[in-house]
């Protein structure tokens, strides 16, 4: 593994989901192993979970951090070629990345979407970029269209609640207010067909996530129908992939209730969070003993310290 | 003691000043007690003392830090329970402080009261709903009605620069241009009940702070005549908390002055910090060898130190 | 040394870039040096390479680091003694720089010049006040009239590519679109009269640094003449001194090319970054192998290093 950019960077998936697992039980097991390393975490967006777990998993592991809210402390970047640099943006990512590369041994960078710019987006500039120019590891914190670490962490979550040998696993979106990226569905989904499930995606027409990605996952356009016996019901909004970055609808028929979640299997119930409560679902599925959500926040941390260890180790 | 919300927290008052004090004279002595511990600190307003003085007693301890400034770093928090998230709130405490317990061992926040809502002022909404739903220590640096870091600092301050058995102790307003919280009054008031003193507390009519705290403690409206035979004047700016949150007035009479001070017992002069020179202070008496501002300052990282090191003992 | 504020606090300048190259040979040889230490960072403006590079310093002597964001994080600050502090200053430098010295053994600081009021920029005020006011060594990160520690760092970089006894080094000033401090410029002008070097000045008319600065430098007013056989080329924008903060031109006739610099010895490029493509230098030189940029950013670290050991030797 050279980079952790999206989940194809991790070779033996179900093993790496295991390791992860025994990094829980005994997560300071290796606390010399970065003995004299550091890792820098370069913020381009808000962030609470990635921040303190990469954060703690480094701790886990002896690495020591340098955070930077990159936006608002450093230089505006630039990421085209050739350009005359005479706008706002005063510093190259060609420079940025070969520096930060002199300081750390590896670094983490989140970039969201702007979803404004769908070719940009799907380029990954920022995340990309740094891995072009860096001479050290580069991990993904959630870019334009990956969020990795999550789906590393929700199949940890999943292994360790799953009690069939073939669950049956529903993504369905859910409403929301503001315009959000695709991100940690395109994740999610690449992550689930590593695991043994029966898994469908449920989403209002209009909704549909890009089909390179779905490839042959059912897509169901009725929320109750495609939440029939599920084990794990994992509820995310992303706006419009098709008329890209829109807000199609913003009535609460698709809000994740206890009641829609009678047609489950007595689901599991997951989010990435952060989660806008009787928006995107209902308090009393949030507050229900079948939700793992905070588990899900807790298992951030060992799969950063799995992706840190395997990136010292190889280093 | 569950968490540090106020000083009724720490159970035998003497006994710690006195622990705090040997903290100081060997602040090292426990450099191992924090091991693989991580405390987070979560600020929801500016800071300078409280920031470095607690890393810094974390350091002592060998406790790792993650400070964020949760208002921008972070996502904004929602409050109110059973509420629909469609404005600009995308997380709720519930979420984040269960969260925020899984990465970290102990977590101190600071937040301001507002100053245009009383009832949700005393309500001590942030501080109460973090210690409600974190299943972590819980630590105050600074909430809506009180500042007991503060306090515990001033205690050791004073009783270093004690040298009577019953010293005279005034807290005296003082003005200042802007309308500031009551927190660090409160917090005095309720601490020097915990010394043997002759207390009482000056302030201009329409200033009284809250009765439920300042109790029998005597109220004089004339500085200089509260002043008089003073062995510590402490002085400090609050609103008014009947007609809360108001300035009742500018003007400059109450500003503490070398020819006021001429009144005390040769008294040593507090204050908090940050302190406006020349509008709550005249620079003579800042800047006199008596002035224990400096001094109270760096207390505040044995007071921190004392809190940690408890939390950690009891854990 | 009791304090690092310019380039004259190292008394032997030769000895100190040999020893920063050992410290670059050996990073953690004195890695139990700073046990116990702290170093606070103070940022009032914007940085990358000074903050990363200043904690990697820090790391390999063992040394805790405090890293603030001053301008949002703190209060802000009143430099001017005996005024009415009614404005938006709510803490004086006399305090904060006291205060910092109870928390931190060392601070290290950032404040650029204003470049509107020439007196008050050379007056040096922030870093001068922390100078004045703490109780423990003040670190320049780049103040409003000198950068020492990039200064530092270049001369490292020097060495280590120098094949001459006696190269020719030229600074040339290149466009910029927005007004830029001297500091840079006026350490680099400092640093070389260290060095055995034949060194000249090329700026267009207006854009004379300061003379009491350069001294008996050659000033060249033609860039390809000065360029002519040098074996360093150092470009850097400024804005005018003598009408001090203007920018008189935008033109690119100043560009470093690489057409210009085939008038040059096969130089080595030299820029302390962040650096504008295309408008101060073109691609085709920044990218070329004589582009030292990179290791210049990389031997920050040891200039850094090396004033802090010297700075926790002396204590």
């Amino acid at each position: 593994m050279k980079h952790f950019l999206t989940l194809d960077d991790i070779t033996h998936f179900q093993d790496a989901v295991a390791e992860a697992q025994a990094l829980k039980k005994n997560p300071f097991a290796n606390e010399n192993l970065g003995r004299h390393k550091t890792l820098g975490m370069l913020f381009f967006n808000p962030s609470l979970r990635t921040r303190l777990s990469t954060q703690k998993a480094a701790q886990h592991l002896g690495i020591h951090t340098m955070v930077m809210n990159f936006s608002n402390e450093a230089w505006a970047l630039e990421f085209e070629n050739g350009t005359k640099m005479n706008g706002l943006r005063s510093e190259h990512i060609k420079e940025a990345a070969a520096v930060v590369s002199k300081y750390c041994d590896m670094v983490a960078i989140r970039a969201f979407a702007s979803l404004n710019d769908k070719v940009k987006d799907e380029g990954e500039e920022v995340l990309n970029k740094f891995a072009e120019y860096a001479s050290i590891p580069v991990i993904n914190m959630e870019s334009a269209t990956a969020h990795p670490l999550q789906a590393f962490a929700d199949a940890i979550t999943i292994k360790e609640h799953s009690t069939k040998k073939r669950p049956k696993i529903v993504l369905t979106w859910a409403p929301h207010p503001k315009a959000l990226p695709h991100a940690v569905a395109n994740s999610f989904v690449r992550m689930v067909k590593n695991l043994e499930a029966d898994f469908v995606i449920a989403q209002p027409e209009g909704y549909q996530l890009n089909a390179a990605i779905t490839g042959n996952t059912p897509l169901v356009y009725n929320q109750e129908e495609a939440l029939e016996g599920a084990d794990f019901v994992y509820a995310k909004n992303w706006c419009s992939y098709t008329e890209y970055g829109k807000i199609l609808r913003t009535d609460d028929e698709w809000m994740l209730t206890s009641e829609k979640m009678k047609h489950t299997n007595d689901a599991m119930f997951m989010h990435c969070l952060p989660v806008r409560r009787n928006i995107v679902v209902a308090d009393g599925v949030l507050d229900h003993p079948n939700s793992l959500v905070i588990e899900q926040a807790n298992n951030r941390t060992y799969a950063a310290q799995w992706v840190l260890k395997k990136l010292l180790q190889n280093g």
